[in-house]
């Protein structure tokens, strides 16, 4: 009777190059539904990424400073390892077209073989976000386009900085 | 701080004409995540229906009596209005196959629109329940196919009498 | 050089029962593109249909009285014998989901088999309307919701009648 | 070495209702395949059926009569039965657009289930039948339109007599 | 009255690398809708291209120089502001299969975000055309595959060139 | 009479880098439908390959050592000239996702168009398989995951051996 109130904690993994309005929304509906949300930015050595995994901690970071319920980590090595070592029962992600779904499908079917304890739990993308893609809002950046409604202020500097730099 | 612990409660909405294991392992699985969870059976007078919304709703309760985070309730009207009546945070749904995902999507746009406060979370069903639906169970048992494997032993009881008797 | 500046008609079938603010939009948008545009009511006997050809004409007529480039009819039998009765140039679908595509692809497929002359021209249903169908709009109207966001107030005026006589 | 060269089987499954040059196509494909293709239709008391199974059967032997590969039988009961009886190795299906191919996962799925040792083996239906489907073709013939492409001539005499009776 | 008589101009962006018949098909469809259609050849420095902006711009010049109501330019920077300088008021895409569609949606979405002025105005591939692209033209004449079926002779010619420079 | 006893050979290429339970499962399902089987390896210069063809063949090789119809080769240039130098009727290939059916709908079109002779006949992948891939194997695996329980031992030995080096 007392068990199901322990508290309950789930890791919201992705690389979030850049965070886009709608992982922050992802994120804070998955935040009224837990008592604990990891947002877990994966730091991987592939070329294709635009900001380094300190950057990606530090705008989410400077987005979320005051949900208490969010913390941000960087995760190296395998989600499944991350979520025993945090104590998590569930894993969140959010779910936009088709081609995310069989992603997901074939993801949450492998965290479940290598980690039968942490559950999958999805999140429809909502409607102003079921388009928006880090990679769509960089490719608009880098041409000049002006994606600013899709991500926050922090984000969109971010982004403007960056492409100045290139 | 105290206020993440209050009580979490989901509705697991659907018609379980009949149940299926697929059915069961999503419910288990959700009661892991939230406190407490309400299967709603939906009771609208489609002429598709093999068992009664009373009848379904004594397979529910006959597998989940020991559930004590599980009870089984008829839902009359619109889904937005019971999960009010309830005080439920989310609406659970099972994902299987691309088509579930569509329908999915446009009703958890919809639930959305109708009550902002609740949010619709997703569980993708386990391998070996992927391909289960209550149609095909049952077409598979009405032509005296044996699909006992992807139902409850009383469902599956339940099943045979009903067909015994067209 | 005269030539290509003939007018262009298109032709937009549908059910329409009711319309959906999905629809309006289509609608207007088409307008755009063509210099004409016939909404096509199909009227064949399905049970299924909630208002008469004739009261979904009237529907759309009310919204639509003042577009000038707008006009709405009934459909008989074939849609490719009507674009040829009308001179149309092209048919005009709106797409949402998977479902509606591959059902649309069958249908281009089948009218350009039937009729070489006449294109089909696809419109992407606007982000608010991609989950907004009139069978949704009619069940949530039914069981006494209120989605009067997303249909034109006359709509919604005549889909309360409607559901208070049944 | 001699064991492999013992006669392989393979059922066609179907309602063929009527069959189109897509089922034509797909039966005598597999007739290359196979050493002998059974031809089951469907015989089940569906109230959409517009052809009798002994109407749809005289339909498939007059196309097939000169094929000595293949042979058309009425199917009642559970596919897997059908398979048993008939010792076949394999069951036909032929693919076409993405609602086929769910629905066909889940049968292969469950016929697996049902009877391990019968194989499922998919056909792509060939560029021109990608979009030809019997209820296409029907929806079409009862409207007066002309689809006697994507028909055998036999199979278009019968529709056009169907639809007189009417 | 007069208004809807003045020149509809739409854009048909793409890498075209190299054009295939699939394009040189949507091409000419579109140019029957519109008064104008002006071929947006993308130039981005990405290293994927086979043929340089100029080597395609050409091969669809040699291919619709008889074609009064088609032009052919190179896009560099954003598609919206190439339509705006056009003075567009369509953009046109070529649909294929499911990944196009949600591809084609998302950048429907995003040019609706950019440009509320411009419509995305959708043709389906033929179904001669449906599973032609690009790279599986460059993939089959680099293996020295004859694929000179799905592309124009002069296409092929400079494929052949290229692929023996290489 | 006589004729169609021939032996029926199929091919099964793939890049198989390395192949999986999935893979291993389809071939042996297929060597019971067809007299022989040749597992065809792609050998093209990809980056992306983290076993030489040899390396794979040689565990293909190890695996399927007892298996009399199953036999492997390397397979440079295209498909079907590897299928006529084989005698090949038919090309085998696995299913599994949508994007699998959609590029293996366009390969088997494609195949069609270079040689009429050879049909595509595909497999489902079993439901434990339905979600296994060559890359998430590499990408656990890299990542010092343990997904023995999805290829055979000796593949597993292989791909230790292949991320300790790197």
């Amino acid at each position: 009777m007392n068990d199901y109130k322990s508290t309950k904690k789930a890791v919201y993994p992705g690389s979030f190059d850049p965070p886009t309005n709608g992982h922050f929304d992802i994120a804070l509906r998955a935040s009224i539904i837990f008592d604990e949300l990891v947002i877990a930015v994966t730091d991987n050595d592939s070329k294709k990424i635009l900001f380094t995994a300190e950057e990606r901690l530090n705008m989410l970071n400077a987005v979320f400073e005051k949900e208490k319920k969010i913390t941000v980590k960087i995760l190296k090595g395998l989600l499944v390892d991350f979520i025993t070592k945090e104590g998590a029962i569930a894993v969140v992600r959010g779910l936009r077209a088709i081609s995310d779904f069989e992603y997901e499908l074939q993801l949450a079917s492998l965290n479940n073989l290598l980690n039968k304890s942490a559950e999958t739990v999805f999140f429809m993308a909502s409607d102003e976000n079921l388009f928006v893609s880090s990679s769509m809002v960089k490719e608009i950046a880098k041409l000049g386009g002006d994606i600013s409604q899709k991500v926050h202020p922090y984000v969109w500097k971010k982004l403007i900085e960056k492409y100045k730099q290139t």
